[in-house]
């Protein structure tokens, strides 16, 4: 199959709730911004640029007229917008009929069958790095595909970064948290980009989450302003586990989530109009036996779908997560958690979508193996998208005539023309017999997959890098970590 | 979840391709049957019904006018019907928005972890049909759940018939192959049911395969023959490895499974008008390498989805196949591709579910674990199909501004009130924390679902029978399997 910089969907969307829904949870969104309103913590300027645009602002909680959100975002915000690359090539168009697939964000630990779970460390950050650039059903290098905690939590981040750029030659995440860390991340993708595009283009990508119920803090606002200013994208993107942090029914948490992502969004375009925004979604179910969250659940996937239509309804791109699982080990559990999620994800139309391989036990970890037995899906998903040829070649209707009743069609013209792009080849997938499985020893999938990330790194070579380009990013990454004392927050 | 006769599904179809795409489709289907027809061998029989009703039969090749064998169908097959159960809360009405899910048909192995992959024998027959009747995922009790290869091949479907009657009190398959032991199904039933009960109304429920590409044998065209006299169910299914039994494009495909699906219901009806039959589908990939089948393939998902509309349009109920996998085990590949095949399976709008669980190895095994595990799926499956509340209880307004930005909701009225149904809880999965799942012994999937299939045999208990009705079908049972030779075929 060709590697190509991103999904141009040809399949429809799977539209869960009616025009009639849909209204519905606009309309208590509104509600929700207008009575209870969303509180913007430690940071008055936020609380400004609200007073500005006509909000009412009563301490740190801020209430909308029914509207008004998504008046300022349908104003300015982008319905589609191209994130630049190092390597042009992979530029990624997000919006539209277009699916960007990024590997995990976030896990502390990382899991594979030889050494079993640890610690993340920096090490581990550049194999992953440098898998994830093999797989050529990836479309983007990601953020923090594990933490390396072998950094100081306040350097990681341009350790991520300056990995990033070195290993791979995709579109990069931002950092998350805080304004410091978001300014080193424009201040790096200049020194690649140079400082007039940067501000011209978007070549950053990052998420703002909130801290649902309605709740934005100064770490996540701070990274945003940053972002938004500098014309960089931010996925807004309500963070829930419902029945805790939002209502344990779908309908309730899709008022909620859209309350959230309106507010935050129209904050991007308060900042600058025209940066891009999109709303985000991620919203899962939880135990009722233990209150931990559970993943790949059919709430989650009817409330993903539902966050689709609402996304599109805005007119702005959809971000959302993907293969989630809670299961420890790259197992059936796990498989059967992120298959249905990362589906549903991609049937709701997602534009973006975060954890589309490799993750693990709710997020905290990641997994060599179960990176590689993800990419598989997303290869299969990748061909699905792709939809359903009807040219006079697919029809086929010679071929039928010829071969005939009772015959096969194994060595027939249309089958040897067609052959070799016919079928997507699984990465990791056995489909021979019991016996010959048995004869090369009767491996489990998680074994082939370990044989095919070693491979993938044995094979890897680092695509090229201007090197006074990277001698800047290194001496800029030196520098800033000599400024500052190492702390663990 | 409340144990349901079967899934009413409160949400879409997800639909592959266009009206123009499913038109074109139509008309394929229908050159192929003017122009190759179809051949239907050994069973002169049939090609009286189809002299009759004016179609070209030239040796044991029928040809139609197009659209032909669609009036035959439209004019009299039902849009839905129900099929009885012995026990009256488990009757299914299928067609519409209605889904059932049956187990696993046909494997000669079976394989569960203490004992690894065997023949299966009757007993396994009979342990099977104990915890498919345990699941309450399952709305059928299957047929051929496993081959009982220690009976001889000519009496199984005796053994068979009688194992279901006693262990389940779903509804029932008829045997497949051959006239003879479907008249034996269908005395059976009539024992259980009654003689005017089982002309009256549908009990039974048999798949007839064709050989693709175009041709019925006399074993399949024998029993069709059967149930369609006696009003029972046939669900038509052109079985399919595309690229040696049709074109390796996926609207070739659906051209020669819509002229089989075609000419074999259409038989049905020129039987017995108003006698039920299904368009069935099972079309999937083969390996590139080896030419063996491929499971779960997004050729195989866009197949299905297309086949789902086309059937649709033909305006009778339409059968597929479930979580089917190539794997040899319950691993991870084994969920990737089960829960793709599934999932599309239910997106296609199937009325009918063959393989819904425990499918392994392309079909030639059924697993004990694989089984629980699937039937997890089943159950996520039949939740999410009950589509999103939008109640006002759903909505959950008062929730939202009772709780406020920056509380939680786990002590909410709102929470309290809901809590216990809002989630599917999973059988198998596990979302504890890592250390907990340590601590209770770091299980796999396949492991816990060990413990459970056990649990599920030691908590069954046999529906009420009429001891009188048992007598009666061991009687028949014996006296069958006096009267002739052992044979293996």
């Amino acid at each position: 199959m060709p590697r190509a910089a991103y999904i141009q969907r040809k399949v429809a969307t799977f539209d869960i709730i009616s025009e009639e829904g849909l209204c519905l949870i606009e309309e208590n969104a509104d509600r929700i911004l207008r009575d209870v309103g969303m509180v913007f913590q430690n940071d008055p300027e936020i609380l400004d640029y609200f007073r500005e645009a006509g909000a009412d602002v009563d301490g740190e909680t801020v209430r909308f007229e029914p509207g008004m959100c998504r008046r300022i975002i349908q104003a300015s915000a982008p319905r589609e917008y191209i994130q630049h690359a190092r390597n042009p090539d992979n530029n990624i168009v997000i919006g539209g009929d277009n699916t960007v697939l990024s590997p995990v964000y976030g896990p502390a630990f990382v899991h594979d069958i030889d050494r079993g779970r640890r610690y993340a460390t920096l090490e581990d950050f550049r194999q992953l790095n440098r898998i994830h650039q093999m797989i050529p059903y990836l479309h983007h290098c990601g953020g923090i595909v594990c933490e390396p905690v072998d950094v100081p939590v306040n350097k990681r981040h341009l350790d991520m970064m300056l990995s990033h750029i070195i290993h791979g030659d995709r579109a990069l995440f931002g950092a998350l948290i805080g304004s410091e860390r978001a300014e080193d991340s424009v201040a790096m993708v200049k020194i690649l980009f140079g400082d007039d595009f940067v501000d011209r283009n978007t070549v950053l990508y990052a998420v703002s989450n909130t801290n649902a119920p309605l709740v934005m803090d100064d770490a996540m606002s701070g990274s945003l302003k940053v972002y938004a200013r500098n014309n960089q994208a931010v996925a807004c993107t309500p963070w829930m586990i419902t029945g805790a942090m939002s209502p344990c029914t779908e309908a309730g948490t899709l008022a909620q989530l859209l309350a959230e992502a309106l507010a935050t969004c129209a904050l991007t375009q308060l900042i600058r109009p025209g940066a891009p925004c999109l709303m985000g979604s991620f919203a899962t179910a939880m135990s009722m036996q233990s209150g931990a969250p559970t993943f790949g659940m059919p709430e989650a996937a009817k409330t993903v779908l539902a966050a689709g239509q609402l996304a599109r309804r805005l007119g702005i791109p959809f971000h959302t997560v993907g293969s989630l699982t809670s299961s420890k080990v790259p197992d059936s559990q796990a498989q059967q958690e992120g298959t249905m999620s990362l589906v549903m994800a991609v049937l709701a139309g997602a534009n973006f979508i975060n954890h589309a391989t490799g993750w693990l036990e709710g997020g905290l970890c990641t997994g060599y193996e179960k990176t590689i037995i993800d990419a598989d899906l997303c290869g299969k998903l990748i061909r699905f998208c792709e939809g359903l040829d009807l040219s006079e070649n697919a029809q086929a209707l010679d071929a039928i005539a010829e071969v005939g009743p009772g015959q096969h069609f194994l060595a027939s013209r249309h089958t040897l023309e067609n052959f070799e792009t016919a079928f997507y080849r699984s990465m990791v997938g056995d489909a021979n017999s019991f016996e010959q499985w048995q004869g090369e020893g009767s491996l489990e999938t998680a074994q082939r997959a370990n044989r095919i990330w070693k491979n993938l790194l044995a094979e890897y070579q680092p695509p090229p890098l201007d090197p006074a380009i990277l001698e800047e990013l290194s001496d800029y990454v030196e520098r800033r970590k000599a400024s500052m004392p190492d702390r663990d927050y």
